[in-house]
């Protein structure tokens, strides 16, 4: 270790992929760059959260197809999940990934450092007794799922702790209807998992807009997914041969597991943020727009800054603050015109204005919608899928919302954020053609809708 | 019949994609529109086209699915296919499209004339002995499989009989490796069929940039699917079990049947057409950019027209002279600007110019390249597939064509259209946020190392 250097243009503390965005970003710039990671390069993303999350999706999306083969003419018998062997190949994909983010980090001359690193001035990073000094400084320490002070145990985890299960539990109570919760919710259901969620607010997915909520509640019901909303839970407890959860109406749900899917907060505490004059609120690292802490050159990317939390923000803002330290002068992307995608089954994507915030922002008459069903998208009556494509536009204006729902729509999520981001008319997409049988069409048949002249309606 | 309109604004004949797009738009511009179709509405495309091969392409993804399940951790045994059921499967999607488009039809007041039509005068075609008039005349008698000569029977078929089989042959000889010969290779090798594919040209589809060449052939061969490119068929005959397809080299190859997959002529025989003076080049309708063919007011569509034989480009042809017809002046969509997907497995998109196809147009120095390799893409790792994603720009300039190949990649077809269709710059496309874990991110990812700035790379 005494060879190695301690003084960098840039030093980035956490090398999850807001992080390792920063330092690849910078390098390629011609700076020097320090990366400190406690744990494991690739954080969350790659170790705990869309990657693996999405290998078990995708074996449930096997188990399902397996399940409904017979009335595609394809005979097969489906006899289960082994999870030990789900678990593998999860593991493997994440392996393959880690291995390649390292060996890509090696090659790029990003120097990693391992170990917890904690500020110790404007300028200076400790990490096991070295102290590390920077012309920059990036903060992107991430998030842990959040548990509400519940204490965790064997029936009771999180997300980090479901994806390490060697079973299938026999029943599970998801608590939280986001993202998280939808996910695992869907994916033990495709498993034969009995699964309830427990939701606080009216809704699932309460970020979504409402057409796509309605459609998601309606399709996991139909799932044999059970849901009780509007009402959050009182408490959790063990029982003998699995968990009790009480809602604060006094209503009881038991099953064998109890997955917290409340949410991830910010992993800042102890760090030396706040000694060093950096502004927290409620854990999270305020910044301005341009992502400077306003404290010397620190900046702060990813989970820990307040907004949506997912990785390829997290990479958004690493690219931006590397871009903004050469004094590239990036354009900012606003949270609103990030896009999501929901990998339950089914799928759901959405960038831009909902419904409702759109009609917020610019007057309820002064906004158009469409709704596109996919019952007349070819493509999506192969794979036997219902679900909608809605659109909201400014009247006379640009599309500012593009949502989705429905299986594989996820992968729409392309073109719906280049007509968001690049403010298209409904005629810029009506009037251009879009591949016979694809669910792409779909886009394509909202906007001529929009435009006044659906093709197929 | 003796109360039905005889004269109308607009008279189609053919009631396919391009046809029935011409005719769904007129009405909408308030126009009378009659449809003249001799066989069933919905034409190639919905009937012995797109979709029914679709669903067969479906059925024969479930299947791969299911014999490489187990590496997921999904216990299922494949028992193999049921062709009778997998037809069954196909003929109800393309019932259910069929009703969808006689309602929409009937309901938007096109006036279906059931019958085969002839061109009689500039502005009458006669239908079982009566002659309909009409201010404009659209001709859309789309395209039927060629066979070169050859005498179909029960062993030697086009994909129109391909498509009704109620067995899965033991073994086939595909003559010809573009779109349709590829298609039906891939899904046959799915169900368990020994596949040799037969093409003149030196390479499978001989359309495509000579990057996805290259891995299409590639992964074909892995797949088991054998090819002898380079040399023309001399005969195909039957044998006591099976047939025997001679090549102009003296080399044999046998297989229990023969698809004859060597592309699609233009329906244009004894229909009228040149008798009233419109050209014909060997069978296809010539017409100027605006699809006029030069006389009256006559207008041709779709598989008739030289250029790609695509259901979406008929759409837009349809849509075009409907737009024309009103005084709306459309904006003229190029055929090189036409997105095309091919289903097999590895899908295949692409839309703009290949590299050798800009390179003339452009000049080899003026144009810039990236090749993003699928095994960096998250998703694609998850889903088990390898692929390319392959940019081409003008240097300093826009992205001129872009092509991918992997499974499911067909999707990523909107975004790439997009981004051709508006001349987005590598800038344009590389500072926008792609969503992980997604294949869309691919996207992202070669516009950013088109713009000197890969992201993992």
């Amino acid at each position: 270790m005494a060879d190695q250097p301690q003084e960098f243009d840039v030093l980035v503390l956490g090398g999850g992929s807001a992080g390792y965005a920063a330092a690849l970003r910078s390098v390629q710039h011609g700076l020097t760059v320090g990366l400190i990671e406690k744990s494991k390069l690739g954080g969350t993303c790659l170790h705990t959260g869309c990657i693996p999350t999405k290998a078990y999706l995708h074996a449930a999306e096997l188990a399902d197809e397996a399940k409904e083969s017979e009335k595609y003419g394809v005979k097969m018998t489906f006899e289960g999940i082994d999870m030990a062997k789900v678990k593998e190949y999860k593991d493997g994909i994440v392996a393959g990934k880690h291995k390649g983010l390292s060996g890509l980090l090696k090659m790029r001359k990003v120097q990693v450092i391992e170990g917890e690193g904690k500020l110790v001035s404007q300028d200076e990073i400790e990490v096991g007794g070295t102290r590390y000094k920077a012309e920059n400084i990036v903060l992107a320490t991430g998030s842990t799922s959040k548990t509400m002070g519940l204490p965790l145990s064997e029936k009771i985890i999180t997300s980090t702790e479901a994806l390490e299960l060697e079973h299938t539990p026999k029943s599970a109570i998801v608590l939280g209807g986001g993202v998280i919760g939808c996910e695992f919710a869907s994916a033990w259901t495709s498993y034969g998992t009995e699964v309830t969620i427990i939701e606080g607010l009216p809704t699932l997915v309460p970020n979504e807009d409402p057409s796509i909520i309605k459609q998601l509640e309606r399709t996991f019901k139909k799932r044999g997914i059970r849901s009780n909303l509007g009402t959050f839970f009182k408490s959790v407890e063990e029982t003998s041969d699995g968990v009790k959860v009480t809602l604060e109406d006094g209503k009881t749900f038991e099953a064998e597991i109890c997955l917290i899917a409340v949410g991830r907060g910010p992993v800042t505490e102890g760090l030396g943020f706040e000694e060093q004059g950096i502004t927290l609120d409620r854990g999270f690292v305020i910044t301005d727009e341009r992502l400077h802490t306003g404290v010397g050159s620190i900046y702060a990317v990813g989970d820990i800054v307040p907004g949506l939390q997912l990785a390829h923000r997290g990479y958004q803002q690493g690219l931006f603050v590397a871009e903004e330290i050469v004094g590239n002068n990036p354009v900012i992307v606003e949270d609103i015109n990030i896009p999501k995608v929901t990998f339950c089954e089914p799928e759901i994507m959405s960038v831009g204005y909902t419904q409702p915030k759109a009609e917020e922002q610019f007057g309820k008459d002064q906004i158009e919608l469409t709704e596109y069903n996919l019952a007349g998208n070819g493509k999506s009556s192969i794979l036997g899928t219902g679900g909608i494509i809605k659109m909201v536009s400014v009247k006379g204006g640009p599309i500012v919302g593009v949502h989705g729902i429905g299986t594989r729509i996820g992968e729409q999520i392309g073109e719906a954020q280049l007509i968001v981001n690049w403010e298209a008319y409904p005629e810029d997409v009506a009037t251009l053609v879009h591949a016979h049988p694809t669910q792409n069409e779909a886009l394509g048949e909202a906007a001529m809708a929009l435009f006044g002249h659906p093709l197929h309606g």
